[in-house]
């Protein structure tokens, strides 16, 4: 049982059976027609020559089915990862050459070698801080750098660059020596693959097929295309036109690649190697969680981190490229039945026996087929009202957003997901320093205490509680004081001030510092301070503190009691300042018995 | 009014009178006779020549005077502020060179212009990122770095460097060149300061002086020290026995100075400039604010940033160095009885004649009696203990005191000050992305809620009360997922689940799709989703949302009412899944009147 949380293929092997393997076998030749193309493409799309991307599709399958916690997820080459790929090796190298390759190589045993480590060290919560608007705006402008990148094959001109503007520019300047033939190609492979997405199932259901049928046969249009476009290129010797093909490629399996040892390419590397490596994670497990728990499955996020890098180290030493698990394929594999991920391994001997078998057939399938391939793909990822919906519920996460979009159409895709994430953590911490707080008052008739701004409460002359929406901790410190002292400045009848903390999660060393400074001037000014509703872990750590020996009042377990206590009585019901058992430990009961 | 708010002079001087004239005359000499030794020391301490102190000392004082918030705080050179600057200009060039003088004129008027913008922008919150374990290993750090830089001069040998490694390093290679007369001046001075400061007071007592008269006094003592070894180097000739004396200095007061505009230089010391401005603004405020507070005053920490800015932008025009509010002579200013920055300004015209008159005698003061000031002084900044205090309150804050120790000591000021709030900000981060959370039931015979784990507490078996305690946002989002489906998963029986909000005082756009996600996931389970004490601005935001509508559930004011209302039965009781107005709006009366 133990080990089969770190080798998850022992959960499901011992009980695989004849049904399971029909199931698997049927999902595997279905994401196999899917993703020839797919895994020619995104080679494409990184720069690299197209059995890179075939090799990328072998070896990583068949490890992430033995160490992955996903049953459906499937893993291999995805437009993002391809994007980044060619973005981080751009800057270094031409496009193809060997370096190239070797740089790619690299990437992917770098990122798995992250990955697994993450896995280890259980640090899988370092994705959560690309939030969901950063990824999506990250998401929406890469679909748009890559479809504008890809624009070029469609023409037959050369053009290149990483970022929308200079994408664009160079298209503009390019646009007189557009070639005839390629976009003929190009044009009739798009538009026959865009209608095939909005019409095919219908069609298919229409002929009478299952609608869940349907679905999956209408996304193997890509190979339709593919072979239509190699036979028409092939029969009108189109190379020899102009049109740009896919050219002979090695047959044959992959050998084991050695990666670069050199260390200063590991140094100029390692930062894309991350960014692939955690965008491809949070891809990964979003798709992975979402098709889990359709069928009450769930996954272990540290043991996806082991899966996906031994899948990245796999991917490197056969001589692929990084690889993730991706949307479109996963849901595909996942609606096509698929129950273990013997499906994936199978996927794998398909594109093996598609390695050894079609190579010269692929040598005729024109660039501009598979260009047309990438951009239908990413158009569906290119979500604008996203930015709308976004505004419309939270500034902050707009801002993330957009500097994200921004600096990925206009810089660079990893410029783009720092400056989100830099944005994120900025924004969420410049709130938490300027907290909301709100003086409370009873809600007539309950043991209820709000905002006196906004419901009808019943308030007392003589003591004023003060909720502090937000854990007390370094960035806030001094604004409470400030609001504190602010609140008996302005009312001098007060004689009681009572702290309600229920939405104090955290009083650190400094708000600490800064709750003693404030019984100190509140007793001055002949002022008992209170608190109440500490929550449990907060009040083992004052348990130990002199704050609770100098607190001038009492810490109450709720409120109702603290103003039960404090009501109009300048006597002080409830003990003399500073003595007696805090109320806190009175009423706990078995406290700390668990944090 | 409004005008005295930015030009806070206004407040105060149309009310001086005589009375407050002789209070801040008596004070302005204390200060003076202070401020002389310090502020030769403190530009030796920064490698500046020691009539850079003196002008830090004079414009300054007068322009905080006219712009800063605090009466009683004593603005010139310091020790942590000469400590940065020499570390800043002593990667850069030698020390006392021409370009050093106008590097520490440039770090003046760029601080000054930093510090100025802050307050126009209100951007003094910035300084709350230094937490107060931060703040205190730095200085404790810069106090153990400036003692170990002084004792090269006590020992009369030669050593350089700008943390303790190399400056301990530095001095045990030549233990073998000590300097007797320089050592035996050094160490008498060193050992008569230690006294004073010990046995002072309590003598000038039994002598029949008040005690705070007695206070004041022994912190005159440096001016003795200066005096008796000035005197003693002069009678016995000793600077042509090799003690090194401060030598001539330009009479008269400071020129105009014009800062330098090149631009490398200005991107060169930026950071520097940056730190130096945060970390005095930082003594300053907290010096400031604590006397105030003494006197029934307030001040005002962006206007303090103007103050300090124009203080700097004085220093740097008047050929001085950074200045900043110092601890010692601000208490010293106080206890005097400084009733207006009147004080300050006299203090300048006391230093502009010591300018004048005294530089000749000067010329014979021994480096090593400056040395032991500042030995001195910054032995009682080092606090050791409070790492142990702050390791039994706070692991996180001690961790990101003893980085910010040990690089201060190890590496540079500026590298310790970055890491510690680097490391702060990180553990928060961390922390908050793991929240606490408990399942809570009701205190019997109230309407309050606790932790099952710690208090004995009522609960219903086919209903769970599951309290979050943090904000809902990126970092924490899927931690809220799987914290929610594990508990259902769990407790086959439920039916209704209550989120518990009274911690949660913000819901970002990311923890809205996860709140979505739990809604839809609970509903394929047949559980309703449920909220109860959502507070007024979380509220606000939600209502625009389509997650209430979806929302299985309703929106509870308070737990007690999400109890009664739900409470054993199956019948849902209080509206249809999803229908009626939530019980939040029906309650809430008066909403959103104020945020």
């Amino acid at each position: 049982m133990k080990l089969s949380r770190f080798l998850p293929v022992l959960a499901w092997l011992p009980q695989y059976d004849r049904s399971t393997l029909s199931r698997d076998l049927l999902a595997a030749v279905i994401v196999t027609v899917m993703l020839i193309p797919q895994s020619l493409a995104y080679a494409m799309l990184a720069g690299l020559p197209p059995q890179v991307g075939l090799y990328a599709s072998m070896l990583p399958l068949v490890l992430y089915a033995v160490f992955g916690s996903s049953r459906t997820l499937s893993v291999g080459p995805v437009a993002v990862s391809s994007l980044m790929t060619a973005a981080a090796l751009g800057k270094l190298f031409e496009p193809g050459s060997g370096e190239y390759i070797a740089g790619a190589v690299l990437l992917a045993v770098m990122s798995g070698l992250m990955l697994v480590l993450m896995g280890v060290f259980r640090l899988g919560f370092l994705a959560n801080f690309l939030s969901h608007p950063v990824i999506s705006g990250f998401i929406t402008a890469s679909g748009l750098v890559i479809a504008a990148s890809q624009l070029k094959h469609l023409l037959g001109v050369s053009n290149g660059g990483h970022n929308l503007l200079a994408l664009v520019g160079g298209l503009y300047e390019q646009l007189g020596d557009v070639h005839g033939p390629t976009l003929a190609i190009g044009a009739g492979a798009l538009v026959f693959l865009l209608a095939a997405r909005r019409y095919l199932q219908p069609l298919l259901v229409r002929l009478g097929l299952a609608p869940s049928t349907a679905g999956m046969l209408s996304k193997t249009a890509p190979i339709l295309a593919v072979v239509v476009t190699t036979l028409v290129t092939w029969g009108l010797r189109l190379d020899q036109a102009g049109v740009a093909v896919v050219g002979d490629i090695p047959g044959g399996l992959p050998a084991l690649v050695m990666p670069s040892l050199e260390m200063s390419l590991w140094q100029q590397l390692a930062m894309s190697a991350l960014l692939i490596s955690i965008v491809g994670f949070v891809e990964s497990v979003s798709v992975g969680q979402t098709l889990a728990a359709k069928r009450r499955q769930r996954i272990d996020p540290d043991q996806e981190l082991v899966g996906l890098g031994a899948a990245n180290l796999g991917a490197g030493f056969s001589g692929g490229m990084p690889v993730t698990g991706g949307f479109s394929r996963s849901v595909v594999n996942f609606d096509a039945g698929a129950e273990t991920p013997a499906a994936s391994a199978f996927t794998a001997v398909g594109i093996a026996l598609a390695t050894l078998l079609l190579t010269p057939a692929i040598a005729m399938l024109p660039v501009a087929t598979l260009a047309a391939t990438i951009i239908v793909a990413v158009i569906s990822l290119i979500d604008l009202p996203a930015l709308v919906r976004t505004w419309r519920y939270s500034r902050a996460d707009f801002l993330a957003m957009l500097a994200t979009i921004l600096l990925t159409l206009s810089y660079s895709v990893e410029a783009g997901i720092m400056a989100g994430v830099g944005l994120s953590i900025g924004l969420f911490l410049y709130r938490t320093s300027r907290p909301h707080s709100a003086v409370v008052g009873r809600v007539p008739g309950t043991e209820h205490f709000r905002n006196v701004c906004r419901h009808e409460v019943e308030t007392r002359p003589e003591m004023a509680m003060l909720r502090v929406d937000e854990s007390l901790y370094f960035a806030n410190a001094r604004f409470l004081e400030d609001r504190v002292l602010e609140l008996v400045s302005a009312r001098p009848e007060l004689s009681n001030v009572v702290l309600v903390c229920p939405a104090v999660n955290l009083i650190d060393a400094s708000a600490l510092e800064s709750l003693e400074a404030i019984n100190e001037r509140l007793a001055d000014s002949g002022v008992r301070l209170h608190l109440s509703e500490v929550k449990g872990p907060v009040m083992d750590r004052l348990q130990g503190t002199s704050f609770l020996e100098r607190l001038t009042g009492q810490v109450y377990l709720t409120s109702f009691q603290a103003w039960q206590a404090l009501s109009g009585s300048a006597a002080h019901p409830g003990g003399t300042p500073g003595s007696g058992v805090p109320a806190e430990q009175v009423l706990a009961g078995d406290v700390s018995k668990n944090p």
